[in-house]
């Protein structure tokens, strides 16, 4: 029995217009149902078709008022890089809760991109100062850009963005784009870590994820109050960083302790189980405080809940603009 | 960067007359593949938004010459049929392997229901006595037609067809749709499972799998002799005759082993680990001799390289006659 599928591209995703603000709301409320255990996140599996390379099954349920099931099937293909390809690719998949059916299909692409920035200028909301002025940002690429559109909307003070990239055309690039979204701040290219990190309020990580990660950001860098917030695993935050602050907080206990015991990510002094002071969802449902002082970390590594909500803005703005193609499955 | 995707509906997929003998010659390389520990099958993982429903994600990699990649997400949901939608639904994604890229989105439902009837096939083909004449089918929906339609590809002998289903209407509609199929056999309406299953030489069952079974096909029933294939989990065969017989194979050490220790299935008598003759790749990979005398147990709950090869047959032929619809993800 044929039914009906809306099928939403990349470019479709593009010509809706959804906000930053939007996005971090959706972020927000699918974090809140994973701390109040209205979620079901199974851990990822995937495939290794080539060395360095995965594909990823991401699946979520969000029950509660939203009941909205998906998953997302995303390719991390490092090699592509060289071909002029993206690194990452695939699709989002977004079920019927009702009767299983596929409602809609749509390109990953810039949910997962968005949906990082959502979460990181989540941290920015609940554990930097209010009145942080000074933001570094290490790593330029897509991801430090895109977090940048979220810290405006959380950090009304900002006024001062160090940034470094070992890569010194990445400069140029970050803030010709930059500079029009955020124009009342101050771009300062610094060149070392530890010259952008020095008087930073807000430190976030945007560095290539590694196996083998050369850890540059180490506790003596940073100011005492500061909130460092990494979107890069363990690839830039030393762990004396990480472990010896006030708090420590990531997006999920469960996935963040699966993929420290199953791998490669979180070793050599990085927090154990006992060392989490919360995971974003506890914060966010109000069963933790945020912290305001000292150091605090906030180390996300991106999980579905986002995907799933980020999805549900889409399918939604795409129903209202009838943008993409309905198809019959 | 936008890409093409070859969209392939329920529709397109039945257009493309692919032939059960390709899916079987389909399963069965991907099932050599396996034995040879040339794949990549993960457990599969799931969400379940509804009571006694799921929606697994089922990604494989079968490497060496074949080399193809993807991923099964499909629905169950029991409740569908009282709405007069199917019980299963989904799509399957094949990826490029060399960029990760999605090559085609095809709906699943076709290749689900074949590469069950395939591989029901190869078990006969492998297990059953070459010269076999009578066959108990128990359970007349789609996955008891199907599997009759690959036995006829592999039990040339076949005379003789003994059918048992609970629900009277079931009867009909069986032998309407087999007999054009199968002119030159006999269909048997048996009033109970000890009469049909009485001198098979082939018994297969095809029940709904359920939690709590009630299963009927006690080895007092069976001749000494037989091949026992299904295709319900362990609804339909007691545990002496799965436990008691000569060779109990199943679709993948791993899975079946992985299932019974999270579960509901394949407890109570079930063969253990100690308990398995063999899987079907170290059978077709030549690693274990096929059983033809005494009781043999094909047990096959269905693995995601049936998929795969099934969805590299049908994106094969749908490129051949261009069918389905190109676009842009």
């Amino acid at each position: 029995m044929a039914y009906d599928v809306r099928f939403i591209s990349q470019a479709d995703v593009e010509s809706l217009g959804i906000s930053m603000k939007e996005v971090m709301d959706g972020v927000e409320t699918g974090w809140r149902m994973n701390g109040e255990g209205k979620t079901e996140l199974p851990a990822k599996i995937g495939i290794h078709p080539r060395g360095n390379c995965y594909i990823h099954a991401m699946p979520c349920w969000i029950g509660g008022d939203t009941d909205m099931a998906g998953m997302k099937w995303v390719a991390g293909f490092p090699m592509n890089l060289e071909k002029r390809l993206p690194y990452n690719n695939g699709i989002f998949v977004l079920n019927d809760t009702e009767t299983g059916v596929v409602k809609a299909i749509m390109d990953c692409n810039w949910m997962t991109t968005w949906r990082t920035g959502a979460a990181a200028g989540l941290g920015a909301k609940y554990f930097a100062a209010p009145d942080s002025a000074v933001v570094a940002v290490i790593g330029l690429g897509t991801i430090g850009k895109i977090t940048l559109r979220a810290f405006k909307e959380v950090l009304p003070a900002m006024k001062y963005i160090k940034i470094y990239d070992p890569i010194a055309e990445q400069y140029g690039r970050f803030i010709d784009e930059m500079r029009e979204l955020l124009p009342g701040v101050e771009f300062i290219k610094c060149g070392s870590v530890r010259d952008a990190c020095a008087d930073a309020d807000v430190v976030t990580s945007c560095a290539p994820i590694l196996d083998q990660p050369r850890r540059s950001v180490s506790a003596d860098m940073l100011k005492e109050n500061v909130c460092c917030i990494t979107s890069d695993y363990d690839s830039t935050l030393c762990a004396d960083t990480v472990s010896g602050g006030r708090s420590f907080v990531c997006d999920d206990r469960g996935q963040y302790l699966w993929t420290q015991e199953h791998g490669v990510y979180f070793q050599n002094g990085y927090p154990l189980a006992e060392g989490i002071y919360a995971d974003m969802g506890e914060i966010i449902a109000g069963k933790k405080p945020p912290v305001l002082e000292g150091r605090r970390v906030c180390l996300f590594m991106g999980i579905a809940s986002h995907d799933v909500m980020t999805a549900k803005l889409i399918l939604e703005k795409a129903a209202e603009k009838d943008a993409g193609t309905m198809l019959k499955l």
